[in-house]
């Protein structure tokens, strides 16, 4: 949760000016979101999120992020839309960053979601994954092999003060990881960070998928298997077959894992794992003090990833 | 803003199923309250805020503070008011911790109230008092004189590291407002803390009044007098007086201020420029390392405090 950026109301009535909106019923900072600042907004057109964009998000990326959510809403997935303003414009100014509004959605998110909410996610996600195959616009995924070796490197010699043996860990699974990475896979778009927080559901239905801006381009498979990291363990670390196997027949439900794909997921969980694992140490060792939120436990996916590198073959994943 | 307890979806679930409110269709953190943990509520029902009262709130205050906030809502007041479970109460257990729902008010906070806001705030503040008046709680004012010279007391020696000669200041005063303070003025329930945050406007017009957590029995006119610091006074310090004399007007369309009430206006500016200042210092220089948000910045009642101490009589604001 976090709000960087305090907008005042009189600020905030300039900004919308340029929209079609109306004037303001409800504005609230909500405690969403790490990299950027987001408010509630209501007016007699609706519910809808501002978000101000922070450093953590590159302004060059935005018509990506936008431009994606825009055409993913079209072909009724059920996610944020971007609400342009008079002059058809998707982005504005607001406090000197750039800020764009955005139809809320109803819905909250689970802690402890059940097998069942698990079907439901995987079949969203591949509903997601057919519905960007024809989007245009292109994003390199920037927490690829290249992005967890630039991680590695800045969090060497503090690894191990986080958990014996974690830089060993790191250096082995990467080696292993940057000969083995297959890179023949089906690839589209892809949210790349498809967490419990960012589904929100209503009386037990699938309700919306939020907070795109890790999407971009990479394979298919790699999204089911972060998907199956962030939803398929248990708060004590162990893996729930059950929900391993809900998630993968929601998933198949709407698109087929192709033979590669299923005999990928084994390496495409540890790269999964890995790249949660390295996130979360690098937050954990250089926190950011304007940060409201505080790091999360970057060992819980050191332990996700021991499971993995253990796994044999799709089998154990349910599949 | 503030958050200090983060609900789960799975808590606040059990806590509704006490409520005839159905399920949560909307659930989110609000940066708002620096006392309590905020949360914004959605079902069929309506739109509702979930209040946790964390340490800065007495327990045993809070019949009196949501009492008042239905009596007041009773009698036509824009407030929350508490939400009944179905067993008839009005708070429960969230997190360990008392919790409350309340209606929620569309409206949003100025931070540059015009001329014709501190007219609507003032008549406001005085249907406020007229409604609060056959109210049966009570609650003492902790920020009276008493309170005053305690959080001076836990500040000194500290007070000049902050702004050259304020110990001496705030010496002098308490010792002046000590001798001088009026104790026969009339009495009833006041808000102690009508500031533009508090209050909610939509489209110009005054749509509700928040924040019911100073509320005491006290005297009325102090009450406006915290209004006036609040409402009056520009960004660098200066006196509007335009400002007060439509705050005045708006108040006293609907309550007349008594002889006594008005002379003694000058010295109740002064307790309430004393009463944010002393509990702003105190907090910078006791910074809550739990607290989400900055300390706010004292020496802006110290000006006021100032000018109060300049005012010749009730006509220096405008009556």
């Amino acid at each position: 949760m976090a709000v960087y950026t305090d907008v005042s109301f009189e600020d905030l009535e300039s900004f919308l000016s340029a929209y079609d909106l109306g004037p303001a019923h409800v504005f609230k900072g909500i405690a969403e979101g790490v990299s950027n600042s987001n408010y509630y907004l209501q007016t007699h057109k609706g519910a809808f999120i501002l978000t101000l964009y922070e450093k953590r998000v590159d302004a060059e990326d935005l018509p990506f992020y936008l431009g994606l959510m825009e055409h993913l809403a079209k072909a009724k997935i059920a996610c944020p839309t971007p609400v342009h303003s008079r002059k058809g414009k998707v982005t504005g100014t607001l406090n000197g960053k750039p800020a764009a509004i955005l139809t809320f959605l109803d819905g909250v998110s689970l802690r402890r979601p059940t097998v069942e909410h698990c079907g439901l996610a995987g079949r969203a996600l591949a509903e997601l994954h057919q519905a960007g195959m024809d989007f245009q616009g292109k994003r390199a995924n920037a927490l690829g092999l290249e992005g967890w070796a630039a991680l590695a490197s800045d969090c060497r010699g503090k690894s191990n003060s986080v958990a014996d043996g974690l830089e060993h860990l790191i250096d082995d699974e990467l080696k292993f990881l940057k000969t083995s990475w297959p890179t023949a896979l089906p690839e589209s778009v892809i949210h790349a960070d498809m967490f419990p927080d960012n589904v929100l559901f209503v009386d037990n239905k699938l309700s919306g998928i939020i907070d795109f801006y890790f999407a971009c381009n990479d394979a298919l498979a790699y999204d089911f298997a972060v998907t199956l990291n962030a939803w398929c363990f248990e708060p004590d670390g162990s893996f729930n077959l059950t929900k391993g196997r809900a998630l993968a027949a929601g998933y198949q439900a709407k698109r087929r894992l192709q033979a590669s794909e299923r005999s990928a997921l084994p390496i495409l969980c540890r790269g999964a794992a890995l790249r949660f694992l390295l996130t979360r140490l690098y937050d954990w060792i250089h926190p950011d003090p304007a940060a409201l939120v505080r790091p999360k436990d970057p060992r819980e996916f050191a332990r996700r990833l021991r499971f993995h590198r253990n796994a044999r073959g799709p089998e154990a994943y349910g599949l």
